[in-house]
């Protein structure tokens, strides 16, 4: 590991933990090359750098509610990532100290896990945010698959093996403008035992889904835990916030349990639901629900002529439409 | 009956029919005081000017690749206005011979009919509409409520008594921008029995709520198929569509079965799901069940500081609340 990667936890009793970026990040900034990202140690905790403007406050706020809230029911609360406070430390862009959240570390005790980042809301933006913060994600929710879909796909990591490692899909911009097929192409990937190569000509096999999005543990058990509590809650608003999927390829592999797990991230722009469900994420869920038990129910279904080079945004009103017919 | 109020149908064979402005419309043009708008006959059939712009042709396109999909169950069909083609008549506003919609009088036979309209979605625009008309649309969906709440309110008759008629709530603009009490409020006051007067210290009683909204066949039971149906259905996506809410309070007074239904109407921004859930008009329909709910589940919750004055667009992010919780 290049010492560069390397940080201290300089902590109140003066003693030093080593920490490092983590090596399942899918998104976000990293903690790479001088650059100010997260950092984990080797007991299981996430050290999430507070964001310079108010975002981290609210992120601080929004955990501190959360974990001692006692309306969240248990079997929801395990969605969210174990909160262990704030901690001054020094950051990985090496400018110093900065107050940091501590978190569980989500891929701690994981081997090479397979992971999806997938920002979940049509619109990204609560509506009581400032205009030109508005402005700014619609035009971005606009320009990716959010508003269409309902959610995009922020980033990817799948264990092909030991030898080739990782697939990690080019260009965030490419996968967060996925056109339908390509999405459903992804998904499938994901759960797919056929990916030495991201080959237009290799069909995903879906050799994991039955066991990783299915089955009464798996993914999609999970999401619809989670679609059942968001038609309920009016506590919070999710805007931004990601959904992570993981699961073990090589535990799949050898006929054990993949541990497939959902987990909810990135609580910057949680605001209060005032009494009001969050009709946005649970829209965008529910889409997600859909695309992952299509997955399972025609794991088969074939390719338009829109694959890898379709737009999402294409669609018809039916006036366009030569005879007015689906 | 005014003389202004009437005007022929003129049959394809020169017989003529009468028809007349609908006494149970509570939102849309209205065919009254020389005005372009919707006429009935005395058969149940309800005639819809074709909108001038191309919504028109929107709406009978629509309505052709509806009637005639086999791909939608009939227990959703139902919950649709029956189609019977295009005709040419005579405007309600004396401008000459304008094609109109032909279809189901949604309120033939009913006596007195108790109405709520309420247009569903978050977002009341399709992606793929002109940008000019997305923006008229958005800036509209985040001054009411259909932003925060994922619907609102466009029309809403309440009857009192054969002596004084009807409550229709004042200001269209005012039932569009409702506060969350005040929200709650009306859909009480639409299923009580002491609506003589809209008086700010009279508790709605939510008499008829277990018997309209509630049991086998209530309106929750109905928005609840319909829900299971959006969470499936890929055809269609409906913006700026309806739901229309109906009872009739003198069955529901003498012990009788009110008939609670509710209608889909207004398909003029009807686009093709291409495969993906409409999950703007999903998350709204799930808000809607929500406030509906609740009022089963709570009838006797208090209102707070809020009513009839409040805002729904008020919130706050927990970095702005004191202590950062709920």
């Amino acid at each position: 590991m290049p010492v560069h990667e390397l940080t201290y936890l300089c902590l109140a009793n003066a003693t030093s933990v080593m920490l490092k970026a983590p090596d399942n990040q899918v998104a976000g900034h990293q903690a790479r090359n001088g650059n100010l990202g997260p950092l984990i140690d080797d007991s299981g905790r996430f050290y999430k750098p507070l964001q310079g403007d108010e975002r981290g406050s609210k992120e601080v706020a929004f955990y501190t509610s959360f974990s001692s809230n006692t309306k969240v029911p248990d079997h929801i609360a395990r969605f969210f990532p174990k909160f262990h406070g704030t901690q001054l430390l020094e950051a990985s862009d090496g400018s110093g100290m900065l107050p940091h959240l501590v978190l569980q570390d989500l891929t701690f005790g994981r081997v090479n896990p397979s992971i999806a980042d997938i920002k979940i809301g049509a619109m990204t933006w609560a509506p009581q945010a400032p205009e030109d913060y508005i402005q700014k994600c619609m035009k971005k929710d606009r320009e990716t698959t959010s508003l269409v879909f309902g959610f995009r796909l922020s980033g990817m990591q799948v264990f092909e093996s030991k030898e080739s490692g990782f697939w990690r899909p080019e260009g965030r911009r490419k996968i967060q403008t996925l056109s339908l097929d390509c999405m459903k192409l992804y998904l499938k990937k994901f759960v797919s035992s056929n990916t030495s190569k991201m080959s237009l000509d290799l069909k995903p096999d879906c050799a994991f889904a039955s066991t990783v999005y299915g089955g009464s543990n798996g993914i999609l058990s999970q999401l619809l835990e989670l679609k059942a509590w968001f038609e309920d809650q009016t506590i919070y608003h999710f805007y931004s916030c990601s959904i992570l999927m993981m699961f073990e390829k090589e535990l799949a592999l050898t006929g054990k349990n993949p541990r497939p797990e959902i987990r909810l991230v990135d609580f910057a722009h949680v605001y209060e639901g005032n009494g009001i469900i969050d009709h946005n994420f649970l829209g965008g869920l529910c889409s997600l629900i859909k695309f992952t038990s299509e997955i399972l129910t025609t794991p088969e279904e074939s390719y338009g002529d829109g694959l890898m080079t379709g737009d999402a945004r294409t669609s018809h009103t039916y006036s366009e439409n030569k005879n007015g017919r689906v």
